[in-house]
């Protein structure tokens, strides 16, 4: 069955959460996802979305893929466009949507004069790297993501206040 | 000389940009930043502002180091804050400043009820993580940022549209 991509609308937050869940399955983190579908609709479907979104849709609109992101910036380069998850269904790989996507934000980024698309990726995660690699992504050596987490910002805030 | 903590306004935009370059040249990368003062001014301080900024201001008006940070959406957590830039003068190390300005963003982010914050570091900034670990932040192993910068992502389009 074919797909085309479209911009995500309300009616898609049930799939988009499905997505985002099978996504932290597959990245070893099924818990860690608190959001809600009710969430969804309030920070990305309202006057000032905190996000946007693609879906990958088959012709008898079944949703089977999506990217999320939103803008970021730079102090070195202005305006940036991260992508925060890019997710097809298990069952639908292999037929062109996670690249079809991707290329909608690289397309949507361009479009919007920015000069980055970031995103964070797993290292052991090396077909995702070979094709982000392959389309001219560079995977940066000598840089690490740091997080403070919700309790240890309680405890932190706790501590000096 | 004592400091405060004080929200960035226009008018400190020329210092936030030199602590920009002053930190590029840190990071080694100095050619890097491409962003102007007239940048900053029109996407930081403007009806929607895409950043916030903290500085830290001695008595007499001198501005000695900033924090500059957004939202960014997590699809497991909701809204988080990204702090993109904190940087001290080199000639003010070692008075508490740095410390002071992270303290600012986190109790931004804990005021604002953001479930993370999240920033970038190098591997061989060793000071930089020491510091971030001994406040409960985490660095974390398996996760590596990926960039499309503006002429790649040039190339991307043409070769595909």
């Amino acid at each position: 069955m074919s797909f085309s991509i479209r911009t995500g609308k309300k009616k898609d937050v049930q799939a988009i959460l499905d997505l985002i869940v099978e996504l932290a399955i597959f990245e070893k983190l099924p818990n860690e996802v608190e959001l809600t579908t009710d969430d969804l609709l309030r920070d990305g479907f309202s006057d000032q979305p905190k996000f946007k979104t693609f879906v990958a849709e088959e012709t008898d609109g079944t949703i089977i893929g999506m990217a999320l992101f939103y803008e970021r910036y730079s102090t070195w380069k202005g305006t940036t466009i991260h992508l925060e998850d890019l997710m097809v269904r298990e069952s639908k790989r292999g037929i062109g949507a996670g690249k079809a996507l991707y290329t909608a934000v690289l397309k949507h980024a361009h479009d919007n004069e920015c000069k980055r698309v970031a995103w964070d990726v797993l290292d052991w995660n090396t077909n995702a790297i070979n094709f982000y690699e392959s389309t001219g992504a560079n995977v940066l050596p000598d840089w690490r993501v740091v997080h403070m987490n919700e309790q240890n910002l309680d405890k932190f805030i706790n501590e000096n206040f």
